[in-house]
């Protein structure tokens, strides 16, 4: 499992390669990202990016569930993202979306949707077989910024994943030595584990809570601030129980961000819970996102290992889909 | 503060009044509704209603943030909602939409927001003053719709929300029934609450989140299937505690719904976490929204007296407020 993780230096070699493979002529309304879990929190990551993105001007649009809203419609350019090709919600909302006449563009491994994409003729980046779909995260992500960067709606630039090979090969291996430190700090507390971070770093909070959701097995509380400043400050004052352990992931160039922080730090001291504070590397915020995800990812993976667990095996997950085509219906 | 919500009949009373009193003239790309807190909850709503919405054909965009999305520009319409009229991440918002000519409507009971939405001679509609902002939500919700409606971009009808008051006429007493009994179920138990739902309530999980941490002062956990079961549930494999109390809140009229809360039921049951499961009441998703609501808030009103703590004070945001323009800036 740490070897998936490992291999990201690769999967954005391999997403470089791969660079202008695809394009799409339209000026969209919306740009819409579907998909479930770990491949539909590669939309999370593409609204971040987008939403600071200097004059960029297409609203990112994020759907994680079996339901297209009623508002998308063959104005929108619709990415639909599921690494295994089969997972059924995603199934439902791309036949639905099909159905709108929408602009597709698939980003698969396999299954279903690279078969129905195929012999459709639709746009698709097939991505590395046989990882964990989570452990996948680059490939996907930088094949939807390939497409739109190659269709003239850039996000991020070629040069800016070059720029994401020299910095992964700079920075690994401190990722891994933090992401050690991390296990070891909620190992170490054994309390219910809270991630805290502020605007414009959502996605990293959501993509930590995933990750030690499916690799250690724990569930996990999201804090955003400011949105947190406005009702679950107030949460803290009077918990049932105080066995929570506090994660805060911080950008150190955003000055905003620091002052969230720092007071969100105050009230957590008031508790006395434990608290960590992950300070993000990188000289952009592509480069921050990828740096705080790979030390995520190793950390969950290595409190699995200290809790004697199997990150890879997903019990749950497995259960669920046994059960799905009859919650769902056939799509 | 009991009162405030038992007040939401002659809230939808007044609002029906105003039906018709402000419109905007465009055909917007999206509708952004910008808000914090209980204000920014209006928003959830909003998405709820125009989603699942036959041939709604507007993208509904909600920003809980002091900053905009860069792409978000001139062509689309922004609804600004701060109840006190001075919540600053919402006045930093406001004058950014302003920068970009956004088209505006301000949605406010006082502050600035009303004195400077006066003075640019822009679209306002001023709700009832001096109560707590969080218990003021059907007045805000239904300016929303009010304006969209008499703009000819309607998600909700005047004649469902004439319904709505014959609903919470006869629904009032049931509601205030159920959510003793919720408050009494969640102060049995002592655990951390999680309270869990399905696509498209979303919104009642935040909104029931909010409402617990600032009348009850608890943190809350949110699980929203179909997501839940592609992280979370791996989550409820093995927590570091086992201290946890379940609210299930279900529309019964949705059979995916069903299914995936009684799916859900059986992950909790695993573990022997108390759930307690609310079937909302309601002819509509409007109905349903705000019977869920109203019992929300309700119930952790009651849990707040069990516990012998005041539910309308919220030290921990004062202490924010006291610091807020140190944090964000002067805008």
């Amino acid at each position: 499992m740490e070897d998936y993780y490992l291999g990201w230096l690769e999967q954005v070699e391999r997403a470089l390669s791969m660079w202008g493979c695809c394009r799409v002529d339209m000026e969209p309304r919306l740009i819409v990202i579907t998909g479930m879990g770990g491949s539909g929190c590669v939309g999370d990551y593409v609204y971040a990016l987008a939403s600071t993105r200097k004059y960029f001007k297409y609203p990112i649009f994020i759907v994680k569930s079996h339901e297209l809203p009623s508002f998308i419609n063959e104005k929108d350019l619709v990415f639909v993202i599921s690494y295994s090709g089969n997972t059924l919600e995603t199934r439902h909302a791309y036949l639905e979306a099909l159905r709108r006449k929408c602009k597709l563009v698939v980003i698969t491994s396999n299954g279903f949707l690279e078969r129905d994409a195929k012999q459709k003729n639709l746009p698709l980046i097939t991505v590395t077989k046989g990882i964990a779909p989570r452990t996948a995260l680059p490939e996907m992500l930088l094949a939807v910024l390939n497409v739109l960067d190659t269709s003239g709606l850039t996000i991020v630039s070629r040069d800016e994943v070059e720029d994401l090979t020299q910095f992964l090969k700079e920075h690994m291996a401190y990722a891994y030595n933090e992401a050690m430190e991390v296990a070891q700090f909620i190992y170490g507390n054994k309390g219910n584990l809270v991630i805290a971070t502020h605007t414009p770093l959502e996605v990293l909070a959501i993509r930590g809570k995933n990750e030690f959701n499916e690799n250690s097995k724990i569930p996990v509380k999201i804090d955003v601030a400011p949105e947190w400043a406005h009702n679950d400050i107030v949460g803290w004052e009077k918990p049932f129980t105080d066995k929570w352990t506090v994660l805060e992931i911080v950008d150190p160039s955003n000055s905003i961000g620091l002052k969230l922080i720092s007071f969100m730090d105050e009230i957590y001291a008031e508790k006395r819970y434990p608290v960590k504070k992950i300070l993000l590397k990188g000289k952009n915020l592509l480069q921050k996102l990828l740096y705080g995800s790979l030390l995520l990812g190793l950390a969950s993976v290595k409190l699995a290992r200290l809790r004697g667990i199997d990150p890879l095996e997903t019990k749950n997950i497995s259960k669920y889909k046994s059960r799905v085509h009859e919650i769902l219906g056939q799509p």
